[in-house]
């Protein structure tokens, strides 16, 4: 398969690396240096073990003259899809799949700019990797991988699945799409979210009292929005019951919006909270809590040092 | 005038400081250190401009021998009023006014077990002040102090409000009591509370779009609890207004609940936003945000180093 994987960052490279072993993969980032570097020395993935293994997907800036590819691949922040979509329009062709998975949820307006809802792939991963630097990525745990198509018959886009299993990505079809994605957004809104604004690992928000207050009462007002859209349906004590699990599990472990926040970075929380705050909109569902965690990260971020 | 002052805290070192000048006033505080500090080097106010001024209050930690005070003004932190005005009973006699001009609501209560309701002043002062060391405070903003009888001819402490206006502390003596408390409780819930979980100075509150949407989010939750409570109306728009006004007017001014949760400390939210969820649930009225908000703020009291 002709893979393109648009943004060279911890989970591009991890997934660029893999898939190259049996496919042919470019790694597309504005990054000039990036690019370089991995053109020169290959992308290292250090495994949970600690093992280094050197891979050689091929990386550049621009497209140009690789023709259609059957699959690519978002691994950019969700603020900046919808501009790396656009820079690389001339390698997406009518059979191209495009598969999102990113934090949240919302993406998939900006991939159906590119390619109808038959081509749009949205997905969850339990794999995850942080950046050891330019062309090194640490492979933190791996896990499952599930996609599925916005629109048609989930069955087509099995040989992808396929492809990724035999690289070492372990992947099956999901045919509910609507209902994983609510299910990745439950975690990411009620936990991830308040690890941010309460600067604090996962796990603390299984264990405090009070921080476990407000995430019930976000996984509450996620679950209105999500049975109110009426795609699937949730149970709520299941959904509050799945996100303290998550926490448990990953006691020690800091998020993305934690670490964002703790530099002063722009987050993801419009993706994420954000989404679930447009979601209820749609099918007029009050998130009072949802707005105010939304509004407080954006003040967070733009808080003086 | 002979007044105590309960609390040599930043606000209770600012008032002490100022009614010094033309009144015997003495610092009541359990530190000792503080208490020998400020005996020694006086009491330090760094105005708003960034000049010092050193006053000479005097200071003890037991009132024994002081007799009977004409006014004694309550400024340690809501959890310890109860126990502070047991420890200086002494000096509260049938003519002693006992003053809060603390944050949130609720206090009188406990100055209801010193002396009747005809002796108990609540009042609300937009001074703020925050502690640069025992014995010296910031002065980060002034303005005006209002203060009422809990029941009575308010005009019988006209002449606090005057003593108060003489010593550079502009006070007038207001009528509606209970109206007082929740134009407290709006500012102190909607921008002071905030400040404390956005970990910024007041002047963020107004400056920034999303911390501006939270404290309007807060501030119509709390003027819906005061207009079903039915003793006073409030507008929503002035509520906001005057909110709005307290945070330009100290842009650079630190709250006590941001200093607590910075240093890991208890606050006071549940007399500020607390007494809004109690208030709340007597009129059945619902404050999504604000339970957010306690739970938020308990969660940071406690979360690790």
């Amino acid at each position: 398969m002709k893979i393109s994987i648009l943004g060279a960052g911890a989970m591009g490279m991890l997934f660029g690396a893999y898939l190259s072993e049996r496919n042919s993969v470019w790694l597309i980032d504005v990054d000039r240096d990036r690019v370089d570097l991995i053109r020169t020395d290959g992308v290292t993935v250090q495994e949970p073990d600690g093992r280094e293994r050197i891979f050689r997907p091929a990386a550049v800036v621009e497209p140009d003259g690789l023709g259609k590819m059957d699959l690519v691949v978002v691994f950019v922040k969700s603020m900046f899809t919808r501009d790396a979509l656009r820079r690389v329009r001339g390698i997406i062709g009518q059979n191209t799949y495009i598969m999102t998975l990113q934090n949240g949820a919302g993406h998939e307006a900006a991939l159906l700019e590119l390619v109808d809802a038959k081509h749009v792939i949205i997905g969850t991963t339990q794999h995850n990797a942080s950046v050891l630097g330019n062309g090194r990525t640490r492979h933190g745990g791996a896990g499952h991988t599930s996609i599925g198509l916005l629109e048609g018959d989930p069955s087509a886009i099995a040989p992808i699945a396929d492809a990724f299993t035999r690289c070492g990505i372990e992947c099956g079809v999901c045919g509910e799409v609507r209902r994983q994605i609510w299910q990745k957004l439950f975690t990411n809104t009620a936990a991830s979210a308040l690890t941010g604004v309460l600067q604090v690992p996962l796990g603390f928000i299984y264990e405090d009292p009070d921080a476990r207050e407000v995430m019930r009462a976000l996984c509450k007002e996620a679950v209105s929005v999500a049975n109110a859209e009426g795609a699937a349906h949730f149970d709520e004590a299941e959904a509050i019951a799945s996100v303290e699990a998550v926490c448990r599990n990953s006691r020690s472990g800091y998020t993305s919006i934690y670490a964002d926040i703790r530099r002063g970075a722009r987050t993801e929380v419009d993706s994420i909270s954000g989404a679930v705050v447009e979601a209820a909109k749609a099918v007029n569902v009050p998130v009072p809590c949802h707005e105010m965690l939304v509004h407080l990260i954006h003040a967070m971020e733009r808080r003086p040092k």
